[in-house]
């Protein structure tokens, strides 16, 4: 069993059998981080010692018999903006390096960690998660594992490299526009942005409370389902959380999909796609048989709308700062924050009022059809400090346009999975697969034949580990 | 028995037990606002056919032996910004007039008219439900019953003034920051806000929706009982109603209040207030035996943020029209709303993130307490055009300033009944009894014992049938 790029499940089963301690499983994940991220720049920071007491907890459990739960011993790490206890969460910001350590971790942390988990480090990203790109002021760029000359995407970018480079089997992230769905479609892993409320948010530094989501890298359907399951539960922590029941996911993934009602987004997500994006699209439609085309109405203007409140949400968090010192914002951040602050709350409520009534449409479309196919992002992972792409024949700026395709569905919380499409010799691509509300079942199932079919998968990576 | 004054629930009787046919109460209602209300200006539409037809429908079932509802034959007017079916709905606007007429009632008005009730007609509002005067621009000020010289207080002026006078028994009007609450302590009637959510608003004009409210005014504690009981009820109509199941307040009425704990507000609730208005409180006050003081903390503040939220929401509202023809609005309304859309949104959502912060400050202070008693207004009912009042020794506005008292409550959405004071020879004033939310019920089993007492009732008023 080859570590590096083991599932998690596999190496909780190994664990579990005895076939590794998780110890050693932790010493291996360290140790590749170690002569792989200077290359990378995933981690802002990790916890060696504290990464390997857990693990020796863990094996201890083991030895006495004792359930170790059901990730026992499988490495993860998570974005800089969940709080981990001793650790200070920057959320990619300068200014956060000033705080004290949080004095306990987020609730999605504690999951994890409950089910046997070792975290071992935070994650690099955009500062506030305010970007596309992972291009960082303060803490530098992630770089993408597939051709460290491009980008990994962002915000979640930290998170979805060190996945796609086999350093930990899963990551956490966050998504609040597109910051899982566009670094997962860069890196070629599966990013999981889950329904808006559906997992806690507690812990976790906000961005855009009506859009801020808590989301997962993996490089399996099991690894992402089992996430996904442990994660989910009740907690008073945040209000936004809906608190329905756990409705497990991983034990479904088997299931017969032929019943289900699949279509093709056409229209907004068809524009302004390069023909590699749509191909990656027919590539899984082919697979599921399918070839119907519905439209999601006014995705347009649900994309607007998202940028007026996402400036408004995010420049609200941060005015005292703004403020009183500028000059130590990331000023790919700070010019939008600023000009955030200026919207009038006219907007802000014309913005909320269009997302109900498009709340509505798009319940509408999902009562004749089940799952929706789109690309990810538009194109693949452009070079980094690229600052423009050729769109429709336009040629428009990278950074803000890699959301295109996942700002008009994390508008309004729909659950969405951005699984890599099997495209050899060539940087990867994603597809969404996007459901209604508390569907993920359903995603997963589909995620799990096109697994089943070779369709999709995240590839392996050979990093030279002496170039660091 | 004198229909003029009596209550709602002896004219259903006497209706039911063939005392009065349901047209002859509804012809005498409509003969005395026909006499009167030329000089108090309380309607801005009487629908006498449609009247005088719904309560022959009555009186025929009651013929053919079939159940007429518990409100059989009562005449009610609402605000006129609730739909009315084949009446344009004005919400006090020059602007609305150029509308078609209504298709159907508004939610509140079908259930009334189920239990019974027959509806009369519409009733005089500030513009847009905007201020707390109803010196109406367009459609006139709608003058005191006990003083034609003074303000009714707004913005559902017409309502209250409507019961006031004898018109009708009772009325519906909406509260967003007092407006129910300030003209019932101004006229002298009883005038209830429930819970945020608790009423539907289907059918009704908004203003803001983060704190509209629908309310009724009456006469006596068992009429407000008997109207919000047949209100309550799901409506898939409005978004915002949480559909909680009835909760029948009218039969627990006469329950023991001796374990009740009951507090006067002090601190910003005292500061402000004329001795006028602080004696009606401690009239309360000394009825129940109540002699502590509790503090709901950052009232001053949570006033601020309302009107922060209410001018944002108001001015997005009517942008588009704000923009077009501003002078067709009333200048009193107009100007606020202009200076509304300037807000930035960084204020809105600090307001909103402030509201969220009181609203579990409030939430502790109902652990110490079940009923808390605060003036409505700081003063009796000013003189029509009266500028300003002097509070405290400052000489301040009168127009935004009447709310003082009632906007730190509908900012969370707190049920509150104001009660009207029994003071000979004096203007009216009320008391708010103010619970924690969906207690609606404890703050009509006090307001009820008071009401056994003597020490609150709605007084006659005796108009000059001729002046007119």
């Amino acid at each position: 069993m080859n570590l590096e790029f083991a599932d998690a499940l596999s190496i909780a089963a190994a664990v579990r059998g005895g076939q590794f301690s998780a110890v050693e499983v932790t010493q291996a994940a360290l140790t590749r981080i170690a002569n792989l991220d200077e290359q990378l720049n995933c981690f802002t920071t990790v916890i060696t010692e504290t990464a390997l007491a857990d693990a020796a907890r863990i094996d201890r459990e083991i030895a006495q018999g004792n359930s170790p739960g059901l990730l026992a011993g499988v490495p993860f790490a998570v974005k800089n903006l969940f709080d981990i206890a001793g650790v200070t969460t920057l959320a990619g910001a300068k200014i956060n390096a000033e705080n004290s350590p949080a004095t306990q971790d987020a609730t999605a942390v504690a999951n994890l960690k409950q089910a046997g988990a070792v975290l071992v480090g935070a994650l690099n990203m955009d500062e506030y998660a305010y970007g596309f790109v992972t291009e960082n002021f303060h803490y530098g760029v992630t770089h993408n594992p597939h051709d460290l000359h491009r980008l990994a995407g962002g915000s979640s970018g930290g998170s979805a490299a060190a996945v796609a480079a086999g350093l930990v089997p899963f990551t956490l992230g966050s998504d609040t526009n597109g910051s899982v769905r566009v670094p997962a479609a860069l890196c070629g892993v599966f990013g999981l942005k889950p329904t808006y409320g559906r997992l806690s948010r507690a812990g976790v530094t906000l961005f855009s409370s009506s859009f801020d989501h808590i989301g997962s890298f993996a490089r399996s359907v099991q690894d992402i389902a089992t996430v996904f399951d442990v994660l989910q539960g009740e907690d008073e922590g945040d209000r936004i959380c809906t608190k329905r029941p756990p409705q497990l996911c991983s034990p479904q993934l088997h299931q017969d999909i032929s019943h289900l009602r699949i279509a093709i987004a056409d229209d907004y997500f068809i524009q302004g796609a390069a023909p590699e994006a749509l191909a990656a699209v027919q590539t899984v439609a082919a697979a599921l048989g399918v070839t119907e085309y519905i439209t999601i109405p006014e995705a347009q203007r649900a994309r607007a709308a998202a940028f007026v409140i996402t400036a408004s949400e995010g420049a609200n968090l941060h005015l005292d700062q703004l403020k009183s010192r500028p000059q130590d914002f990331d000023p790919a951040t700070r010019d939008r924050f600023l000009a955030g602050a200026l919207i009038p709350s006219s907007w802000y409520l014309q913005a909320q009022r269009f997302r109900q009534w498009y709340r509505d449409r798009v319940r509408e479309v999902f009562q004749n059809v089940d799952i929706i196919l789109a690309p990810t992002t538009p194109i693949s992972a452009p070079l980094i400090g690229q600052q423009t792409m050729i769109l429709d024949g336009a040629e428009i700026l990278v950074r803000p346009h890699l959301g295109l395709f996942t700002q008009p569905l994390s508008f309004i919380g729909l659950p969405v999975l951005s699984v890599p499409i099997q495209r050899p010799d060539a940087l990867p691509l994603g597809v969404q697969l996007i459901a209604a509300p508390y569907n993920e079942a359903l995603i997963l199932r589909v995620a799990a034949f096109l697994e089943s079919q070779g369709v999709i998968y995240a590839p392996v990576v050979n990093l030279n580990q002496n170039s660091a």
